[in-house]
């Protein structure tokens, strides 16, 4: 088994808030869409970004252990990371304005300036300046 | 914001078991690796795939919202696309040697034939067989 993510696929309580939030607040542009069902956008060049309806991830995959009431955050986050520290705020202030819970940016102890905003579902993205040589590395 | 992810960051418990997991079972290569902190492998050409003390994640993210005693699954997937049904089923093989929950592989409405298995931390992993046009694209 290689090294290689080809899908990231999130359970969503309502596709149609993720369809507001990603293809009409960030303009991001869907490669598959399946209202109520699932939502497929290309988020690298062998990468699939997946927004899959909770209902049937669940039938799929199985019962979810997420605390629906307890907030709280998902145990995992998406990065996108940026060649400035500019544009870590600009995409912040973008979410923010598009509703999203907006968590930075600051400076963080090994070098970079992040902050987070959080999707219709809590997905938590990580906007994200990392001069050192990974942070280079995953750029376009 | 254009359309990139370029981390993909899940929180785990015990990150030597990770470790044993990743590294050791699949034999991924870390790109960075802080014993007990975080591994960093990369998972695209311009993709990562980081492993991250769950601690040290709640402390910058934010408490985790999943019931660890309850059972279920995180609300997301991992998806590692082959090429030929044959792979589905060795890499599935694999990970069951390897300790993994394995589920499938099976026909999927869709065209299909997938898989799941289970990372320690109970992160599913989809090994997918996809003849379609996305499936295509996501292959290297």
């Amino acid at each position: 088994m290689d090294q290689r993510i080809s899908f990231v696929t999130l359970a969503v309580r309502d596709l149609e808030a993720s369809r507001r939030f990603y293809l009409d607040g960030l303009g991001w542009q869907a490669e598959m869409d399946v209202p109520g069902e699932v939502i497929m956008l290309m988020a690298g060049e062998h990468l699939v970004l997946s927004l899959w309806d909770r209902a049937a991830f669940e039938a799929e995959v199985g019962p979810i252990n997420d605390t629906l009431s307890a907030g709280g955050v998902p145990p995992l986050t998406l990065a996108h990371n940026v060649a400035t520290r500019e544009e870590v705020e600009e995409i912040l202030a973008l979410a923010g304005r598009l509703g999203a819970d907006v968590t930075g940016p600051q400076e963080r102890e090994w070098g970079g300036y992040t902050g987070y905003f959080a999707d219709p579902d809590g997905f938590h993205w990580e906007i994200a300046w990392n001069p050192g040589p990974i942070g280079q590395r995953v750029l376009p």
